[in-house]
């Protein structure tokens, strides 16, 4: 399969490398990172094992690559206004796109382009961080949970389900990739917000009884507008106490958005808060919580 | 009138001085200043005239001073766990205490310690700072709005009225003491939570339409736990406007809890604002901004 990968920072370099070393004919748009792979290569460092790709395949514009078969998008959100002129060049008469990004109004803006039946979807649950140019790290995870835009090919899940699979990714299908993603949120709001907010670890915030409450709260607003989304089953409340109850075991871990903002990047507050926030109104539901926070993260950006 | 003043900080120090300076008989009590206070007297530097007292009454113990017409209670409200230590040995059988401290429920402390029948409470709107040993720095304003706790004395209030005009203050009496105390809540819970949580003086807060509009719904949060507390007259919803409105005027100003931040002194967060959210709760008003903003500070305190 001939797969362009359009965002290669942590996520697109990872699942990029890891689709070529199983034999897939990978194309990297590339950056930063241009002269460094094209010379040297792409090295992966990897909790399940360092790796490198000695011929990497990189390009400076996606007219070079030309149409290709999948289009695999790693993009940082704030960046969706280059879907055209990054995107557009690639996508011939029968190329898929599948969305890895975060957050929610992906999918949507992807199909306003290029026609909602070539689009697809996975919600990436992947620590990685960008290393030197010409090397990626692999933290930890990497699951990918995909699944179409539109309704319904059965057999072109199972393809990328097979393709990912084969190159070491755990790919579960899902039948509702809009659960799926307002199912990350749940988790996401709340931890990424606030860690990035206040500057702290998810087991500060889990340590006093009315922040443990706020990120309770703020998962119920979520699950709230999930459930008005029309989803073919709604979300239980009980999972936020479930995914409270999973992030315990988690440390200090340091979320992304944390890490963005440690490292002086732009958060993803658009499609992170602000799409969910303007999902729910239009189904009226209200989120003050998650609105307060979007609003305090806009302020500190 | 013979005056006790306890917590003489920026406050204590600046109204005391006022107060001695006019004629009245004013005894401070005293720790971090007492040396350079008792040795060499209090010079206040004022927007007003600076002015130097040589001779100043000042005592490290509260039995030294002995019982008194009037205890000034300017204490920060986190240490109001003192008040029987340091106001007991004050109090005599005609004893009135005022305090003027920040946010709600000072008043009923005293009450419950000394009887509901001799508090009084007043709303400084002052903008002063301790500087060196021996000094007060007066920056601007100064104005008290006065009232007694429990009906009804107005011989008493126009005699403390009194005293603070000879003084220099602009002091005002309130029938409705609570009310005045909610009022000023309106404008401090959303500017100084959100300025000392962001780091933000008010004008930046003031600059995107988002966090203006989330300024507002706090004050409105605000506004309806008041009006449930069985205020003689309702703030209208239109005093968030008129609010907002004079807050423009005051460009970068820093309030006093991103001053105490920056300074890395404690918060006043019970007063402001876990008491006003008990009151609210009191009367089935949930106030969710109010009570994620505490929340946040309380992460950061």
């Amino acid at each position: 399969m001939k797969i362009a990968i359009v965002g290669a920072g942590a996520l697109g370099l990872y699942y990029g490398a890891l689709l070529q070393r199983s034999g897939e004919d990978v194309r990297f748009l590339l950056r930063r990172d241009y002269d460094a792979i094209t010379r040297n290569g792409l090295t992966v460092f990897s909790v399940n094992g360092d790796f490198t790709l000695p011929q990497v395949r990189g390009y400076r514009a996606p007219d070079e690559i030309g149409t290709v078969d999948l289009v695999l998008v790693g993009l940082k959100t704030f960046s969706n206004q280059l879907f055209a002129e990054l995107i557009g060049p690639l996508v011939g008469g029968n190329t898929l796109i599948l969305t890895l990004q975060n957050g929610l109004g992906n999918e949507e803006a992807l199909a306003e382009l290029f026609g909602g039946e070539r689009i697809m979807g996975g919600v990436a649950f992947l620590r990685s961080n960008r290393g030197q140019p010409g090397e990626v790290h692999h933290l930890g995870e990497g699951r990918i949970t995909l699944g179409e835009y539109q309704c319904c090919n059965p057999e072109r899940v199972e393809h990328l389900l097979g393709m990912f699979t084969r190159a070491g990714v755990d790919c579960r299908p899902t039948e509702d990739l809009k659960r799926s993603r307002w199912e990350k949120l749940v988790w996401n709001i709340p931890f990424n917000g606030l860690c990035a907010l206040l500057r702290q670890p998810i087991n500060l915030l889990l340590a006093k009884d009315a922040c443990r409450r706020l990120v309770l709260d703020i998962m119920q607003e979520v699950i709230t507008a999930a459930n008005a989304q029309g989803l073919a089953r709604p979300i239980a409340e009980a999972y936020a106490e479930t995914m409270l109850g999973i992030t315990y075991k988690m440390g200090d871990y340091h979320p992304s958005m944390l890490i963005d903002r440690e490292e002086g990047r732009q958060l993803e507050i658009t499609a992170i808060f602000r799409k969910p926030l303007e999902y729910g109104r239009q189904q009226e539901i209200m989120m003050p919580r998650v609105e307060m926070l979007a609003t305090l993260l806009e302020q500190i950006q």
